[in-house]
């Protein structure tokens, strides 16, 4: 292995090239979310409110409950109902 | 202090005004940010040179430095320099 | 004014120096945010639903509604209620 | 397909679903970026100037060139270097 500068070059070309090859993977996955959310819009769906429906469903059902019963008590505290 | 569903509903409203009137503050204070750099484009400047000056600033000169040297010894050690 | 490398040398600098400036009042805001918060938690807040309460303040009150029943709409279309 | 407050509820679902796939998919690959830089740290590399290499590599050589170049001269002029 040559070294350059004192550290194993071979090495860190080696890791700069498998994360490029993941970063490429991940862009091109995000492009395909991208795309899912356009085709929805064009379904006639809020992306908006899918975006919020996503982010619901990843919360242990009993924590979603509490935190919107949470949130409708502060909600009527402060009078926004 | 009156109470709505078991919370001190005054002192969350408080709380509540507080972060907005700051939240609005800040919003401003970015806005004028954003306004400068505007100027700066205008004045024939490039903002995102700008920006990176902007963060090695906040790094101490000897720990700019010392990034500065290592940034050097990986792009030569996998050829890009 | 001098130039190096071409440019307006003071002329940048006044730039830097006033974002610079402007930053640090900025970051002083958003530490005070924080402390809000942070006294908020220390009488019992739940933050995290307090700043979906900032966050909702921000809308109009026609389109909170809207995006609410939207999203009751959704919820109930996929199972979730 | 059944309707669940006038929405097609199936192909709200299915939407979701795809998203959802996605996202783990994308969360998968972004733990593998990270172990990579976690496996480069452990053999003694700076992570963060890696950082500053990949985002480099992302841009054209020339680009690269001249914005290190006007760097450079923004540095001067404000006495940096």
């Amino acid at each position: 292995m040559a070294d350059a500068g004192g550290i194993a070059a071979d090495r860190l070309k080696s890791f700069i090239e498998r994360i490029e090859r993941l970063e490429e993977e991940k862009a091109a996955i995000a492009g395909d979310i991208k795309e899912v959310y356009s085709e929805a819009k064009s379904s006639g769906f809020e992306t908006k409110i899918m975006r919020q429906i996503v982010r619901l469903r990843k919360m242990e059902p009993q924590e979603r409950s509490e935190q919107e019963q949470l949130l409708d008590v502060y909600k009527q505290a402060i009078g926004m109902i």
